[in-house]
């Protein structure tokens, strides 16, 4: 099944990239500002447009999320953050995978997730992250 | 084999969107600034670390190139580009297909397209494109 894979490196320790992913108030910083719920391992996560179970947060090295409720394309797929610390950064290596079909939602999604890695990236670095509704638009009317 | 997608809707007709990608003037305002080469149907460009034969150039609707020099990762896989006109706006719809593994750099140029496709964005909507060496960067050292 096709995925979604992109990576970025962040001028930050893996802690505090592991803080911004593994805490509401983290998510908030660069994804959605209005996150609700509880970020840790077991909890649920609701985005508004979606809801993520948190299948896996292991301090400084992965989160692993399944979404279960929100756009019929998602419900099913697993997003994972692995942070790998290389050349004095902590790369993030990112996956949304297990797509049914590469339909053209994905391809925007594609292009949004770099929009809003590059969001943490600049939250951590910063602290300039640009969530939404203050994300950086990708068409038209987005 | 994977398959990097990514779409970007533009304020643009599909023949200005056509002629930033299928002329190398229009190659170095958003990706390469010191791109060579003929961009039109059978020609190859030199991208300097690749190059690519182009295999479709459909005015206003698809181009495709096969790259035959660069990045062992690189060589022999494909890059498309559909041009759809919809909501008032071209749809960029973008493939870097045949990739053979989902390896790390495939993570990294993944990323890096999504900024490029912004920059030729910005390239026709406010002619502030950032090609190489003015590209976003996307980890330090980039």
């Amino acid at each position: 099944m096709p995925d979604i894979l992109h990576r970025v490196g962040v001028d930050a320790h893996p802690g505090r990239v592991f803080k911004a992913l593994s805490t509401i108030d983290g998510l908030r910083g660069w994804w959605v500002s209005e996150t609700t719920g509880d970020a840790g391992t077991g909890g649920t996560i609701d985005f508004g447009f979606c809801q993520m179970q948190v299948i896996e947060a292991v301090p400084d090295q992965r989160i692993r999320w399944r979404c279960f409720q929100g756009p019929e394309e998602w419900v099913g797929t697993e997003v994972t953050f692995a942070l790998v610390w290389k050349d004095d950064q902590t790369f993030i290596v990112f996956k949304h995978a297990d797509w049914k079909e590469p339909v053209e939602l994905m391809h925007h999604c594609s292009t949004k997730w770099a929009t809003f890695l590059l969001s943490l990236r600049d939250l951590l670095e910063t602290a300039d992250g640009h969530p939404v509704p203050h994300d950086l638009k990708i068409h038209v009317g987005d």
